[in-house]
């Protein structure tokens, strides 16, 4: 089902279609954009919540801006639909977050238009500043360079840096507070109240739009008049609108709040913002899912990323199954946890503004008191776990695993090399799916295996998770303890198994077999099940190991498997470099054990979006391709024979 | 030569010991403290203007709280050394930063007192947050948690989310900001300048006096008067003393800036704040290397950690040498990027805050708006590096190895994923020496090469970094290249070679030999060419490669070892697991070539400070431990024929 556009969107094929437009026009262009959307999103499912909310913003900043010339950064990116729709990708949407179609996020390769990849939040600012930098060194002066940010971004941490560089730069740069009180989840901490105070304060709004008129007034006229409006405001808001002080302290001239769905008076004031030099900051305030009412008035949380919906209704698609159909990872953790704390009151749980994404929600809901949303800010988690950890308490630090990324050196410093006992649980292990490169974990297993003092885990299916869990929660003297999971469902129906103590460092043998072995780590061993199962059909009999700790690796198993089998296939959801199989490669050096080893896993490549089956199959590690591993390592050996 | 401490200091062997003292005593210890310091580090190294500058403060916290049951964290950690003598090591100070001595930084397994281990900066707050909320989740209301953090370390971006955190955490911490407008260089950046302005401005200082004598008076009364001195103070506050809005707007109750070497006043306002309920910030300006006339009068970055010296002239102890001496690494790196960029005028170089560290200030000397310190700001450095990429420029930017960590996710996501061509050059690769496992580099090979879009490479000597430096600024259309290095010397007194492309991908054959070669990656490879001429005396003549790309391996050369030698030994100044000699492990395996492959490098577990040769000797990777590990291979070998 193609969506078709409104009248006005379907002549817009690039920015410059839409100089030309009136102020009625843009009104238009705005709601059949929003429209588009709308009907896109809930035909197609993605995210929508963010696209919606910046629609003004993104009309406005392509009527004013000059893009590509004028290098425009949209933060996280999952806000960038309408900016995508409005350069050249309006009949390719469809195939937004599809296998081989357009990305959720902007993406270089992808446009000229998409200055700058985004996925993970807070980058916009450091990106854009690196670009004004660029051009002031080049001596290009009539270039701008905006930065779309939102206010849960702002909490994290390289976002403030960049804004303490900016602010001694003198560069074009102006920084957009897109302000809705919203990460994926509410947005959480001081800067939060700070922002909805400035906001909301009588005497502020009195007094800013005298202001902006003086402003705009003024600063058409010429130096002198400029000057004196600069004199003007700059006097005004130090003495009273002493509120704007966080940005102003950075030495960022703060601009706002102003109304982020008045598309118009958007244009006047980015007009007006144009030219004026140096870092600057625009403070806009909008509604996540504006103009939907379902989203504006339900669950911003639920409306981030609905899914398909019928969008007269706003009833969000439930998929219905006949038979019960196995958890969400996630939810097992979430359940679990709360199991966990409910008979350990050391346990802790905290996340960087992933409540519903990691599903901790169900903990801060039943034990708010011992259960954070620290914000965007996975460098702080970490530490603040360890802090908790030197008090004897138990955190579970629940991370994506490519957002661990940014806490790597938190968890070398703060917790391996003192040795705390943490816990971290890694959701969105392996292929990501839709959301593609950005949010791959490809390569926590590589960047945790090499750190001492640190588990490394992975269990094949819910009841493993739990009892990692639970042996995690047991008191131990010290060492991380990281378990990883995939995004989606595991296999078991029935998965509020008893808990049982897992030793570290043990794997598991699932299946005997002759020549060759399987070594699998997670979840993809379920894979390896299959074609077991299916060759031993043909009476082709693999062994099977569930290798459960990539670090410490089970050397009694190791030493079973090289001893008995000739041929090994080793099977990640992670990168073949510095992998769980090279784990098992060392073993073999270190026992100088001789056997042939084929590597599966995500190659050495950036891999894009798609469904998690689709990326397996094209990287060469779905069930029919480990298959085909298997049978041509058994040939090879036949024909040598 | 042992350093006799004053008359009161010779007294103090734990904090239990200064609570008693009058306010002459206390004005008394800390000028015993203070020359303790000076005489300690002009006969034994270490930092020093740090740790002086906070004489006072580490006096009056000690006298004031209670440690270990309240808990300090020192930010960084330099600073510490008056804490480290003030609390049971005294007389082992004078061990400090030497092989099995004391460390330099704060270090939980050496003392109680030593609540958190640091080294990287920007920690203190998410820590003590953590402690602070363990206490309240396990209702301890007495227990104070205090954050020493430097104005330097307030520019790291995790320091900010976590003040986000505390601002709506309604726990009892206490943040002091030691701001001496210093990090190891002078601090950088709008925060710094906000901060000059608070502690300059005449409105400020005129009211601050009065509103702590009204606070002070009032807080000892009871509760109403309480009540009463937090509004008069807010009320002051919100109208007059705008200019704290930055720590008022996170939430954080805002206090000072009060001098930082008046000791009996600290005692006096921490006492006040102590029975203050909530996150609250006290702004302390301090001066580096106070009390030591040559460091407060002299350059401050060279007072930070300045080696030996003569403590009645200030002068400095320079080593001198009969012979010329090789250069340290991080000199070449800086003159030769500055003879580059003389050339391609592309070129722009990047420090997070270490310029005197990286050499990077000769080129911010040279070209001023060409070389940028960001700040302690690694996440900022390395996206806006990439912005700077974007524009079609050529960043070099300089992170320590172990400070790379820090940035790791935007390497992946904003340089990896979108294949932009940055340039990293990582100092301080491999044993760090003296600072310790903080500092050591161990990870960062098996941490990049997993990455896809990024070449790993290390110079064996002076005339190879030139020649990859010379490389990576060539014009390529993508890939980030990553250049590791040591601290200290090379080998080559003679450095300033022609320059000349390096192939990327190709390694060096060195040697000819038979059975038995010898892999290394990077400078660790003279000790292979020691190891090579001290055999080859005795006929025993080995093979040596000069790996030099760890990502792309060079397969050719490859071939070529494992068609000629039956035994491998890999050699690395980083860690074994996923390291370069895991890579030829995985090559190996790739291709179905079997031999005896010893890895050496750094083991699986934390490697604590020392000079660089006794922690290779220690973890058997010294020409000695090498040549042992081929005579063992080598006899083994016989033994078996």
């Amino acid at each position: 089902m193609l969506i078709t556009p409104g009248k006005l969107l379907a002549q817009i094929n690039s920015p410059q279609d839409l100089k030309n437009l009136d102020q009625a026009q843009l009104v238009q262009l705005c709601d059949e954009l929003r429209h588009f959307i709308v009907d896109n999103v809930s035909v197609y499912g993605g995210h929508f919540g963010a696209s919606l909310g910046v629609v003004e913003l993104t009309v406005a900043l392509h009527h004013v801006f000059n893009a590509p010339y004028d290098q425009l950064v949209w933060d996280v990116g999952h806000q960038a639909y309408g900016h995508k729709i409005l350069t050249g990708r309006r009949d390719v949407f469809h195939t937004n977050r599809v296998y081989k179609g357009i990305s959720g996020f902007p993406k270089r390769k992808e446009s000229e238009y998409d200055t700058f990849g985004v996925g993970h939040s807070s980058t916009s600012v450091s990106a854009a500043l690196g670009m004004a930098m660029a051009s002031k060194y080049m001596g290009i002066e009539d270039k701008q360079h905006v930065a779309i940010i939102g206010d849960g971004a702002l909490t994290g941490g390289m976002a403030f840096e960049a804004l303490n560089h900016a602010g001694v730069s003198d560069t074009n740069l102006l920084v957009i507070l897109n302000d809705n009180c919203m990460s994926i989840d509410p947005n959480v901490g001081a800067l939060k109240d700070y922002l909805t105070d400035i906001t909301t304060s009588k005497t502020y709004n009195r007094l800013k739009d005298d202001v902006w008129n003086l402003l705009g007034k003024l600063s058409s006229i010429g130096k002198t008049a400029q000057e004196a409006a600069s004199k003007i405001e700059n006097g005004i808001k130090s003495v009273l609108l002493s509120q704007s002080n966080l940005f102003e302290s950075l030495n960022l001239r703060y601009f706002g709040p102003v109304d982020g769905h008045d598309v118009n008076h958007l244009v006047h004031v980015l007009n007006d913002l144009k030219s004026i030099k140096g870092p600057k900051l625009l403070h806009c305030v909008t509604v996540k899912g504006k103009g939907y009412g379902p989203a504006e008035k339900g669950n911003a949380t639920t409306w981030h990323a609905p899914g398909t919906f019928d969008k007269i209704t706003g009833e969000i698609h439930k998929k219905t199954y006949e038979k019960p159909q196995a958890p969400k990872y996630q939810d097992v953790f979430g359940h679990t946890l709360v199991e966990l704390a409910k008979a350990n009151d050391k346990i802790m749980g905290i996340t960087p503004a992933m409540p519903s994404g990691s599903s901790l929600n169900i903990m801060m809901k039943e034990m708010p008191h011992r259960a954070f949303d620290v914000g965007i800010a996975e460098q702080h988690a970490v530490t603040f776990s360890a802090g908790l950890a030197t008090q004897g308490l138990v955190p579970f630090c629940n991370i994506y695993s490519s957002f661990m990324q940014r806490a790597y050196d938190q968890v070398v410093h703060d917790v391996c090399i003192q040795n705390l006992p943490v816990n971290f649980c890694l959701d969105r292990a392996g292929y990501a799916g839709a959301d593609g490169p950005t949010h791959h974990g490809a390569y926590d297993i590589a960047y945790f295996r090499c750190l001492p003092n640190m588990i490394v885990s992975a269990p094949m299916n819910e009841q493993e998770l739990r009892n990692l869990m639970y042996t995690a929660q047991l008191p131990r003297k010290g060492e991380a303890f990281s378990i990883r999971y995939p995004r989606g469902q595991g296999v078991m129906p029935n998965w509020r198994t008893a808990f049982e103590e897992i030793k570290v460092g043990t794997g598991r043998k699932l299946r005997e077999g002759e020549e060759l072995a399987i070594l699998t780590f997670g979840h993809i061993g379920n894979y390896a099940v299959d074609v077991c199962d299916k060759l031993a059909k043909q009476d082709i009999h693999l062994g099977h190991y569930d290798l459960r700790f990539a670090k410490p690796l089970d050397e009694a198993l190791l030493h079973e498997v090289f001893q008995n089998y000739s041929k090994i296939i080793t099977v990640e959801d992670g990168c073949v470099q510095g992998g769980v199989g090279s784990a098992v490669l060392e073993f073999m050096a270190d026992h100088q054990y001789n056997a042939e080893v084929k590597r599966l896993g995500i190659p050495d490549r950036i891999i894009e979006h798609g469904e998690q089956l689709e990326l397996h199959r094209e990287t060469g590690f779905d069930p029919d391709s480990i298959e085909q591993t298997v049978l041509l390592m058994l040939e090879s050996a036949k024909q040598l024979a």
